[in-house]
């Protein structure tokens, strides 16, 4: 059994791309979405291609100011040093008689597939597909062991925010202080801009933080993450400041709450991410406010902050044991407030694993 | 006078994108890219399109999370909501009998434009070419007062950091006190993963901080800068720390400053930018130390940290009134140490406006 301790297997990842490009009668795949590189190599420079061979040795390209750190982060596999890395692979692969490479068309442009097609026109380019990208639907061990420190990470940032928070603080003040609190804590660094919604504007689902103070009785809408080892955490909690929450307030919360409770239940093996989002939709919808709720119920997690599996009604596929999704209904009242709950779970074959521990009561702070 | 108060104009922008539609005989541009929509309408958010017409209104297209945000920022263009937003304007068009759409080839998937070919066979898709880079690359007034300020926020928050920085501190400390600074300085945001690179590590170009702590007559490399308005700012310094400098040391930071001083010399409206990039590099070169100069000189700052005019041996094109560019040449002794000048300066008729105003003079800190 791989222990949680292990890292990544950048070999086995490449050798599973492999089969797969056997199976499509290609000789090489040219990577060059830079995560799909990551993933297969180590390397996390902002300049890079990978060429993976059917049969023959891998080439990873990169430019000068990385051979240090490629070297460094993906040991074994030979190193191009060029500013051009996927062209540099595409004349590698020519001289060498690998004629038949495919390629990510989901990442290339319209403009670079022309150049090669016009400057390498011994290579017959063919489609990849999202082949990487489907190896990484499921997380393996260490993968999973770094979602669980990132979300754990965003768990201990928001119990230390919560002991500070106060009536007249402003969004952008409380995001730099949950900020600071997730990098203090153990985050490399944010999954993505915080987002910090109070009162009124907590009816925005991706507001950002404004020099907006908080007033008494206000909605507090917390939507965050902390990255871990390239890997992003996703959580939101709406809380109430300074005053007991109002009727329209609980009645918004307990909906959310009991939607997003429908939303986890539904998730297993097997089901269809429609499937997913309609369970929690549908109680939205009951209560006659499906017009509030106008996103998708959730997305995987995983090098990106969105990835495949999608949960909405536009989402196609089904889950597997392994995919970490976060489940985040939310109903919105443009103009007075809105409430949003989410956690990263991952699908397992049993009751799905909570990443994000933080109670999802209504907490009420700063009386 | 257009003064730098007034925010930017963005149907003026709008219109001169018209006038070059107009040009290439299209009905409309489809564009996709976000930077490009954001400088065009306004727009901030993670998802959009816009459908620019050569004689009809403007159709600018996000999702259900955006409603109110898309309003907000670019009032007077019809807002349409939807979640493939490029799939949604091209229908209208279609509908709307304008035929002839030019699109973003260096922007759009091979994936992307193959399933619009099959989806509006009624469009014929020409390429725009970059046409809105090409008008980002002069900046306007207002563009140019926020990398001003972008870059005075860099400024002020190495002038706090020199006064408390000291032997034992280590990389990942001093970076996180760098970003804490910029941010409650003025910065909105950060503009790129800040380098903070002690000892041997200044010898990687691009060097991520990490637990080493900074040790006695070391040099700090520190290359960061703060955001502000969506405009990025960009700049290097490199410090001696707790000693007074080795020879080699004084030796390496003369050998760049006097090759950064010679670049930023060659800054003038229609000079090619691989004269300005040969103008700094041979001062390296002349000292026999061209192979320890392994990126280009420098690139365009906006909406984007790196973006066009790039000045290396591979650029092309020449320099206009109004780039602010930046000029960073770099000496890296692998093993043992590197010493990068960066500035970020704005090309005019006469001397180049220095925007980011730290000496450069070398630093001697914490004895």
């Amino acid at each position: 059994m791989t222990t949680a301790s292990a890292g990544p297997n950048h070999l086995e990842r490449r050798d599973r791309l492999r089969s797969r490009l056997r199976e499509l009668g290609c000789d090489a795949a040219l990577v060059t979405d830079l995560l799909n590189v990551r993933y297969l190599t180590g390397f996390t420079g902002s300049n890079a291609a990978l060429l993976l061979s059917a049969d023959t040795a891998d080439v990873l390209s990169t430019d000068g100011r990385y051979t240090e750190q490629a070297a460094a982060e993906a040991p074994g596999i030979e190193i191009l040093v060029e500013r051009r890395c996927a062209d540099a692979l595409l004349a590698r692969a020519s001289t060498t008689n690998r004629a038949a490479v495919a390629f990510e068309a989901h990442h290339v442009t319209v403009e670079d597939h022309r150049s090669w097609s016009t400057d390498h026109g011994l290579i017959t380019l063919s489609e990849l597909g999202q082949a990487v990208e489907d190896l990484r639907r499921v997380k393996d061990p260490y993968e999973l062991a770094q979602l669980r420190e990132a979300c754990a990470v965003g768990d201990r940032a928001l119990a230390a925010l919560v002991q500070t928070l106060e009536v007249g603080q402003t969004e952008r003040a409380i995001a730099r202080r949950l900020e600071s609190l997730m990098l203090d804590l153990g985050g490399d660094a944010l999954s993505f801009e915080t987002i910090v919604a109070a009162g009124a504007n907590s009816s925005i689902p991706h507001h950002q933080p404004t020099d907006r103070a908080v007033e008494r009785g206000d909605f507090l809408k917390l939507d965050f993450g902390a990255e871990v080892g390239g890997y992003h955490a996703d959580m939101t909690r709406t809380l109430v400041v300074g005053a007991e929450p109002a009727d329209w307030q609980r009645e918004t919360y307990d909906l959310v709450a009991r939607s997003q409770a429908a939303g986890r239940a539904a998730l297993a093996p097997g089901v269809d991410v429609r499937v997913v989002d309609h369970a929690a939709r549908s109680v939205i919808e009951e209560a006659g406010l499906g017009d509030c709720f106008p996103h998708g119920l959730g997305h995987g997690v995983g090098l990106q902050i969105h990835e495949e599996p999608f949960m909405g009604s536009g989402g196609t596929g089904t889950l597997e044991a392994g995919n970490p999704v976060t489940v985040e209904p939310g109903v919105y009242h443009p103009g007075r407030g809105g409430v949003r709950i989410e956690d990263t779970l991952v699908v397992t074959h049993g009751v799905p694993e909570l990443l994000t521990m933080t109670t999802k009561e209504m907490l009420v702070v700063g009386t």
